[in-house]
C-alpha cells in the first residue's frame, strides 16, 4: 500500500453539505484539511430541494454563519428567492429559507473551498479505513492509494451502501447516477460498527414547458430580504417566484390503487423513514381523510428549466409517477425530466459518538451529517462544521468546541443525536429547542460570534461589527429604560394612530414597547435617539424589550439546566457498581456515558429515581478518589 | 412492461456531444425527439480535454456549424481562449481551436437542449433496445419502463461496457465516478451484435495554487479572434493563457520504471488504443530517443483552479502519476486533483453501417460517435449531427443525406467509418481527406448552408447572408480578373513596400494576387471596389484566387471521383456469383455491401482488378433485369 507523502491534519470523507463545512471550519483554524470526493463536479450538489433554510433551519444556518461557516454567503450569492417564514409570529420562530440556483451555489462552493490554502481538494472513493490500535491513521482509495491523517471526518451522505428504489427495481447508487460508497461501509463494518439503514426521497423534476402554471399561485419572493448571512449588505439580484398547487382525490385514489408497487409500502425499503418529511405514499397512507396535499413548483436555477415538485416525493414505478403529476391540476401535459425516487442508506448510531461527534469506538474518526440520522443540508451542514471544529481543536490540542441547548440549535440537536440517537432521519424543529426564545436567527451573530472569534473562525472586521450592534443595542435600551414619555396630545395622537390606548399619565417607553401594537417606530416619533440607530439595533432592541418577561424566565431556566450540567461524571464511574438502576438504564448508560447529570437527565427513559442515584454515585466516587 | 404513451419519432440514448447535435438536428426538421442520459447534470461533459476544434476537427465543427448544428455556437458562447492553427500555412490546414469553461459548455448545452420544444430530455439509463422483426421498437431503462420510437439512436460514448483503469486496479464506470452502461451492451450482444473494445484516457488535472508558472510559456488567445460559428458576430469577452511546458529525462525514466504497473503496458488492458492521441506511456515507448515531451497546462473554466495537464495522459497508479508530474519543472509540487485515468469501452465494427449510420442488422437503429469506433468530440458530433438527420429523413422518406468525400470532412468520415472500419479510435486529420484545399474552414457555409436549408436545419436569414457572402466573393473576384493594373509609380512603390517585384508592363491584378507576398491589401491599396466588400470576403476572394490552380485541379480529380461514385451497387448483387474475386474480398464486400463502385473502391485491399470483376457483375444483373 502506497500513503501519500504528505500528512494531513484532518481528512473529510464527502464534499457535500457536511463535509464542506467541516473541511472550511478546520481549515480557518489552523489545519491541513484534505477533503475527498467521489465526483468533483458534485461538490456541495442539492439532490433534493433547491433551497436552504426554512423553519429552525435557518436558524441553524445564522449559526453556521455567525460562528464563520460559508453556507449562509454561498446561499446569498446563489439565491433566486427570500422568503421569511413565520413574519407573523413571534421572533423566536421566524426563519429566513432561500430558493437557490443549484449549479451556481455547486460551483461557488468548489470555488470556495479550490481558493482555501490549507484544503486539498481531491477526487477519490475512499474504500478503507485505517485504524490501528482503536486509532484513525488514514484513508485508502478505491485505486489503493492511500492518504494519511490522524483524523478523518465522514461525511458520506446518502452514499453508505446507498441503494436507489422506484418501483419495485433497486440499485446500488449513493444519488440517482452515482456510485454508492459500498467499500467504505464494509470498513466500517469490519472496524465494530453497525450501520442501520434509513430512506429518504425525492420528488420529481418537471419540465417548465409542460406546466400550466395559471392553475398554481404564485409566490413572490420577499421584497428588499434580509440576507441570510451577516456578511452580505444587500441582495440586489432579480428574485423568481414559486408556485403552490393541490393535489386532489384522483391523485390520492391512485397511489391507494398503486401503493403495492411503491418501493415503500411494497416491502422493498427496510430503512425507517422520515416521519417529517413523507413522502406522497406516506402522505395518503397516514391521513386517509385529507382530499388535497400540497404542491409547491419550485426552480431549480436561472438557466435550466427544471422544476422540482415539492410534495410528491414517491418511491412508485414510473408509470405511475406519470400518472400522479398529471392527476394535478396545471400537471396534465407534465413532462418528468428526472423521476421521483426513494433511497435508503446506511447510517451509525449517533450515541456511539461523543458531544464532539468524535467516535467512542475510534479516537480521531468523526462523523458528521447523514451519517447519524438527521437529515437536511442545513443540520448536515451544522454538524459538519461542528465536527471539522472538534476535530481542530483535538489537533490543536485545545479543548473540545461544545455548545449546551441554551446557546444554540447547533447544540439542542448534537446533545438529542449523541444522548437519544435517533431511530428516524432527525430534522431540526423550532419545538426541539427548550430556550428557542433565545436561539433566534436576529441574535446568532451576538450568542456565537465571539466563540467563532476565539476559535479563529471569525475575523476580526466581523467580530468589531457585532460588538458595534451589542453595544448600540445595550445603549439604546438603557437610554429607553430610562425615558419616560408625558402624556402630550403628540404622543397620544401618534398612539391612537398606531391602534393604541392614549396615556392619561407619566409611562416608561420601555413599558410602552411592549404594547402589542408598537414597535420601534413608535420610540423613533416619541423619543428619537440624538444618533440615529441602524435597523438592525432597532430590530434587536425591540425584540429583547418587548419579549423581556419571557426571556427573563428562560434565562432563569437555563441556570438550573447549567446547574445539572456542570454536574460532570466521572468517566471511571463504573454503572455495574450504581446500585438501584435498572438494567435496561445501566445498559443504556453504558452505550451512552453522558458526560453530565444534565445530559443523563435526557437519555430516554431516565426517571428522577435513577438520576439521585447517579448522583450518589458520582458522590461515593468523588469521596473515594478524595481519599 | 408499461410503456410511455407518448410515441416519439426518434429516440436519442446519450446527451453527449454526438447525442446532442443527433437530438438537435432532428428536432429542426420536424422530428418529436427524446434524449436520455444517465446523468442530466452531465449533460454535454467535456471529460478530457477543455477544448473544442484542433487540426481537421475545427473543419468538423465549422461544418456542423454550417448545416445549422450548435457546437460551434455553443463553444463561442463558452470560449476562454481562441487559437487558429498553421495561420502561416496554406488555407486548407488552417483551423481553429477554442479552450471552453466546461461548466459554461454543459450549462448552455442542457438549457439550450431544454428550450428546443420538440426535444424531450429525460434521466433514464437505458438497459434493453426492443427489437422486433429486426426493427427497433424502442427501449426500455433500469426501473422496467419503456419509452417507444421507430428509431433509436445509441450515442453511448465510453459508458457502453466501460470500465476505468489505474494501475492494476480497475472498475466498471462509463467516465471516472460516471455508471457504466452494462445492461445495454448484453442487450446489443443479445441482438447479434459483436461489441470490440478500445481504450481512450485522460490525464491528471493539478490546482492552479500548486503550479510554478514562471517555469511554463504563457501562450496568449489570438486578438480579435474569428468566432467558430458563422452566426456569432463577434468575441469580446476577455481570454485566458495557456502554458507550455517540457517533459525530462527524469520524467521518462519514472515511466520506464513503473511500466510494469500501467494499466496499459501490464497487461491489464485489451482495448485498441488511439495512435494519435497517445498516452504518455505510449511516447515513452515508441519514441525512446525523445528527451522530452510538451506539457500544456489549460484552464478548465474561469471559476475552477482545476488545470488540464495535456500531454500527462496515462494509467499509472497515483503514486507513480504523482512522481510523473512532479518531474516536471515547474510541477515540483503539484497537487493532483483528478488522478489521470484509462478508460476501456465497447464500441461497434462501423463496417456494419449504411453510410447514413444506420445499422445493416437491425432497421432503425443509428449509431454515432465513440460507439462507431471514433475518439473527440468533434468526430462525436458531426456523427451525431449525420445520424440525427439521417434518422430524420428516414422518419420523413426522404431521400438520405451523405455528403460524399469532396463535400465536407464529415463525408470523409463516415465513408471512412462504414467503408474501411477502424481498428483503432479514430481521430480526424486533414491528411484524410484526398480533396481538404476544397474542404476548408473558411468555405464550409458557403459548401453546406443550402443543404442544411433544405434540411430544415438552416434558416432563411443565415442562408441569405451566406448567399450574399457567396455573391460579393463572385461579382469581386469577377471584378478583379476583369482589372488591368498600369506600372504606375505609385503601384510600384506599393509592391515594392510589400517585397513584391515592380511591375514593368501592365498586368492583371488576379495574378498579382497570386504573388506569394501580396494579399488583398493590394486590391485596396491598387484598385479598391466602390463598395468596399467585407473582411470575410476578402478573405475569401483572397484564397479562392490565389489557390485557384491547386482548386481546379481538384474540381478535375472529383469528377473522376463523382464517376466512380456514380456507378451504384445494385443491393442485390450477388457476391457469390461474382467470379474472380478472392474469397476474402468477397466477404469483405459481403460484410460492407458497398453503394458505389467509389466505395468499393475504398476497400482495404480492393485491387483494379478486382474492380473490374465488380463492374461485370453490375452490368450482367444489369443486363438480366433489362431483360
Amino acid at each position: 500500500m502506497k500513503f501519500y507523502k504528505k500528512k494531513y491534519d484532518i481528512i473529510v470523507i464527502g464534499a457535500g453539505h457536511a463535509g464542506c463545512e467541516a473541511a472550511f471550519a478546520a481549515s480557518r483554524m489552523g489545519c491541513e484539511v484534505l477533503l475527498l470526493t467521489i465526483d468533483l463536479d458534485k461538490v456541495a450538489a442539492m439532490p433534493c430541494s433547491p433551497s436552504i433554510g426554512g423553519m429552525a433551519k435557518g436558524q441553524l444556518v445564522k449559526e453556521i454563519d455567525a460562528l464563520g461557516g460559508v453556507m449562509a454567503k454561498i446561499s446569498d450569492a446563489s439565491a433566486i428567492q427570500y422568503h421569511t417564514l413565520n413574519t407573523r409570529k413571534g421572533p423566536a420562530v421566524q426563519s429566513t429559507r432561500t430558493q437557490n440556483d443549484k449549479n451556481r451555489y455547486q460551483q461557488i462552493m468548489k470555488s470556495t473551498l479550490e481558493k482555501d490554502e490549507r484544503i486539498d481538494l481531491k477526487q477519490a472513493m475512499v474504500e478503507e479505513l485505517v485504524i490501528e490500535n482503536k486509532a484513525v491513521q488514514g484513508v485508502v482509495d478505491k485505486t489503493g492509494f492511500g492518504f494519511s491523517a490522524p483524523i478523518v471526518i465522514l461525511a458520506t451522505g446518502t452514499f453508505l451502501q446507498g441503494r436507489v428504489h422506484i418501483g419495485s427495481r433497486s440499485f446500488d447508487a449513493g444519488r440517482a447516477g452515482e456510485f454508492a460508497a459500498m467499500g467504505l461501509a464494509r470498513s466500517l463494518g469490519d472496524h465494530g460498527f453497525t450501520l442501520g439503514r434509513m430512506k429518504t426521497g425525492t420528488p420529481p423534476r418537471i419540465h417548465k414547458r409542460s406546466i400550466d402554471f395559471s392553475e398554481f399561485n404564485r409566490q413572490e419572493s420577499d421584497e428588499n430580504p434580509t440576507p441570510f448571512s451577516y456578511a452580505t449588505p444587500r441582495v440586489t439580484r432579480p428574485m423568481l417566484c414559486s408556485y403552490m398547487g393541490n393535489t386532489n382525490m384522483t391523485t390520492h385514489d391512485l397511489v391507494r390503487q398503486n401503493l403495492k408497487y411503491s418501493a415503500l409500502y411494497g416491502g422493498f425499503i427496510k430503512g425507517q423513514s422520515a416521519r417529517y418529511c413523507p413522502s406522497f405514499e406516506d402522505k395518503i397512507v397516514k391521513f386517509p381523510d385529507r382530499e388535497s396535499h400540497q404542491v409547491i413548483l419550485e426552480h431549480e436555477g436561472l438557466e435550466t428549466n427544471e422544476i422540482y415538485a415539492s410534495g410528491l416525493g414517491n418511491s412508485l414505478p414510473l408509470e405511475v409517477q406519470i400518472d400522479i403529476v398529471r392527476s394535478v391540476k396545471g400537471l396534465e401535459s407534465a413532462e418528468i425530466m428526472r423521476p421521483a425516487y426513494a433511497i435508503e442508506y446506511g447510517y451509525v448510531n449517533p450515541q456511539q459518538l461523543y458531544p464532539t461527534l468524535e467516535s467512542k469506538e475510534v479516537q480521531g474518526l468523526f462523523m458528521a451529517g447523514q451519517i447519524n440520522g438527521t437529515s437536511g443540508y442545513e443540520e448536515a451542514a451544522a454538524q459538519g462544521m461542528w465536527a471539522g471544529i472538534n476535530a481542530g481543536c483535538k489537533v490543536q490540542q485545545r479543548p473540545a468546541f461544545i455548545l449546551d441547548r441554551s446557546q444554540a440549535y447547533m447544540g439542542v440537536m448534537v446533545d438529542d443525536l449523541v444522548t437519544r440517537g435517533t431511530r428516524e432521519p432527525y430534522r431540526m424543529f423550532t419545538s426541539r429547542a427548550e430556550y428557542r426564545l433565545l436561539l433566534r436567527e436576529d441574535n446568532a451573530d451576538l450568542r456565537l460570534a465571539e466563540k467563532g472569534f476565539d476559535l479563529g473562525l471569525v475575523d476580526k472586521n466581523s467580530l468589531e461589527r457585532t460588538r458595534e450592534i451589542q453595544c448600540a443595542t445595550h445603549r439604546e435600551i438603557s437610554r429607553i429604560r430610562q425615558t419616560i414619555v408625558k402624556p402630550t396630545a403628540a404622543v397620544n395622537q401618534w398612539l391612537e394612530s398606531a391602534g393604541s390606548t392614549p396615556l392619561t399619565t407619566g409611562a416608561k417607553l420601555d413599558q410602552l414597547l411592549k404594547r402589542a401594537q408598537l414597535n420601534y417606530s413608535t420610540v423613533d416619533h416619541i423619543a428619537a435617539p440624538e444618533i440615529p440607530v441602524t435597523p438592525r439595533v432597532k430590530r434587536q432592541v425591540e425584540v429583547e424589550l418587548k419579549y423581556e418577561g419571557y426571556i427573563a424566565r428562560q434565562v432563569r431556566e437555563i441556570k438550573k439546566f447549567k446547574d445539572m450540567e456542570k454536574i460532570k461524571i466521572p468517566s471511571d464511574l463504573d454503572y455495574k457498581e450504581v446500585h438501584g438502576l435498572s438494567n435496561e438504564m445501566r445498559e443504556k448508560l453504558l452505550k451512552i456515558m453522558p458526560e453530565s447529570l444534565g445530559q443523563a437527565s435526557r437519555i430516554d427513559g431516565m426517571t428522577p429515581a435513577a438520576l439521585s442515584v447517579i448522583m450518589v454515585g458520582i458522590s461515593a466516587l468523588r469521596r473515594s478518589s478524595h481519599s
